[in-house]
């Protein structure tokens, strides 16, 4: 692997997961604040690949629950890096549930965490680039700029009307 | 208690939590997906007062990970209503982490989650407004309607332009 | 705060649990083994308080059992140091169960856990005195010595006719 | 095996656990709530010998805590049915650490824990007899008596000038 | 997918999992029986895919390890159904150890796992055959009767002198 | 204790584990891998206590799972070592599963696992001999050999026909 520059498929993570007792609540699904947990598990593993640093979470993005995930069911979560900044990843995740004796697959989740990668002194530390390849890859690579601005509007570091990309979504 | 009407203490949540070695990375470091997912349990008691039902996540809006909180430091999680709408409540949720040797509290971070009341066929069901009382909970209840624009958006379920309340903030 | 004396609120701890599948034995009720540790984090975090320093805990007094409590309850623990000794703290605990769904709390236990405080070198350390304010705690703090002297009864160190208070209990 | 008379033997049982890291506090030692949690587990699968019946645990009297269990230590817990009462029976315990490369094995703890066994309806049930067979057990048997006179008087069932066992220890 | 016949890839499961601290003995090396849990969840998610049933555990092949897995590794567990019976599957397994700092991937275990389908009323059911495609799973295809044959010897349901794989393996 | 030779009672090890509802798959009975690790925690015990050293798993040998074991099922592990090598110890183990209210005790598996004792430099160090006592212990302890010859062929580090112990179970 090339040391400077990364493919999203370089840093592709799967992971499943049993939903077990303890992940459901009293009506037997499993509980949101569980699969942020594993969805930001499976995110640093994917940072991790990518920049081969320790990292730590700095952000996610507004998640939304559609889809009840039931107990017994597996969980199947698909994180890769979608674009890397200096010394941070952001990295793109999708969710499925699989309910195996009824055969049914259902997309429940998508997300985007945010990482950035420390090294062994705890000081952050410049990252590879990443080169998206497919068109999926590339549209994801690209509004992360705009995804970028989102986070820095809502952490109080950038004035809403300073975020030009941001702006044009709103303006006819 | 009125059950038609509670205020923000009606459902006032504490929650205090050690940082044990499984909850951190090879840092030392408390995992955000850990924390996410107290923040998601004690977010769903206050939802479950406010609303005398079982809840359900129904969303987690962007939440940034500023400060590193410790192996060993107490994690205090602070969570009440910040608005009701019909079948679903939005919780605001503070973090503090203390350091108990050195005597030092550091707010970590801040979140809201929206959680949908179900009776017991799994149905939505009515929940009882939300009077907001001090300045700074009118102040929340108000920026309710706009956090809730910009979920609609995220969820493909409003288009950016209808947005009246949010094309406010990017026009000058 | 002032670091020599304390009252009983600066240490004033709260912790909120769910009851989960794990928690519970085959009749659906958490196990008594269970709350025992849920309860000596929570003491332990109000200790911590007072003292400032890492705590371990000396002894736990006798808890019975009334209230069986169930699956999806909300427990409630509260605890505040009742009084300080030389180097060690008791800490008075309650606990509450609550059934959202049927808006019922019950009040299941009390109960005094000791802590001794220990400096970075593990050795036994100056704590704050204890100031009690209200009543309630004027009373804990002076039942304090009595139970104190049960404690030294059992563990041997101190002979049953020495015990001057306990005695006055017993006598007509 | 007798159905209404067993020997303290008959439910005898033993436990091993390794201390893990999640186990211990930030100074490396087992904490006492989880030292707790798992004297229950283990007196309670005594108490569910003696009686074949689902257990709940009543009430455990006062422990201390003298050694330090440290991480890495394997701990041993015995437990063994004392005495058994009408629906209710009282288990001894005796806890024991082993620091294995230092060949040292250091009684920690004894305690007694009291427990209900309950029919499937979830009503208190008839539990067999015990027949304590060695001294030791005869003398714990014997002691049980005065044991639950404190359990009575601390749980305000019983006035301290009526129980005459523990009236006998404190008069000259 | 066609669900009389099934290819190896049908029932490809990826998992994983970030060594965390109670996963791992006082070395700070990963425990055998944490990984041999790990690899019953994914090897059993993988008959899971390709019967469509619940599954339960009825066998593990020898397995041993070579390895040293350290705390902070990423284990990457790879398993796939390698042959179909009646009503139960062989299941081949391969663990990785990744230490992501120093860019070291590591083979560390290879085991087999058997199944047997359950249908809901717990009676074993019969599965879709496997078609193995590439030349190795059709090699670990053909073994699957050499591997079956030392189980049943071992479970002392066949006499070795009636194994003739096997004896083949053992003559000149 | 002698500590150049030891018998199979010094070494041996009882572990009680309660089912609890995390511990089983959908059906309600203990996952395999779960018990799997409990065995290996038993077995290792039962290797540290032998040796007075840190130990790792070197392998486990083929074990398979006849009977179900249900929620609220106590298991009981006792472990022995079988056999000690250079630095190996072979550790036999068996499981058994006891329904109290219906008073039912079940054997369920038995198994051999290996472990290599580890000096404080993580290097492999002598470890004491065994002298077996009982005709079943010499049994165990003479098919040791046999069953190291199984394992260095599946580790590939021995041919088939070099395994005289072997050969002969196949020969008439």
């Amino acid at each position: 692997m090339n040391t400077h520059r990364r493919t999203p498929s370089d840093s592709f993570t799967i992971m499943n997961e049993i939903v077990l007792p303890n992940d459901t609540n009293t009506l037997g699904n499993l509980m949101g604040g569980r699969l942020l947990h594993w969805m930001d598990i499976c995110a640093a593993i994917a940072a991790q690949k990518h920049s081969n640093q320790i990292v730590v979470t700095a952000s996610v993005d507004s998640v939304s629950f559609k889809e009840a995930i039931h107990l017994g069911d597996v969980v199947t979560l698909q994180a890769q890096v979608s674009r890397a900044f200096n010394s941070s990843m952001e990295v793109y995740l999708e969710v499925f549930a699989q309910n195996i004796p009824r055969n049914e697959i259902v997309r429940c989740n998508e997300a985007y965490y945010t990482f950035v990668a420390l090294d062994s002194r705890n000081k952050p530390v410049k990252v590879p680039e990443l080169m998206p390849e497919s068109e999926l890859e590339k549209q994801r690579f690209d509004g992360a700029l705009r995804r970028r601005q989102v986070r820095l509007i809502l952490a109080g570091k950038m004035k809403p009307d300073e975020a030009q990309e941001l702006k044009n979504l709103f303006l006819p």
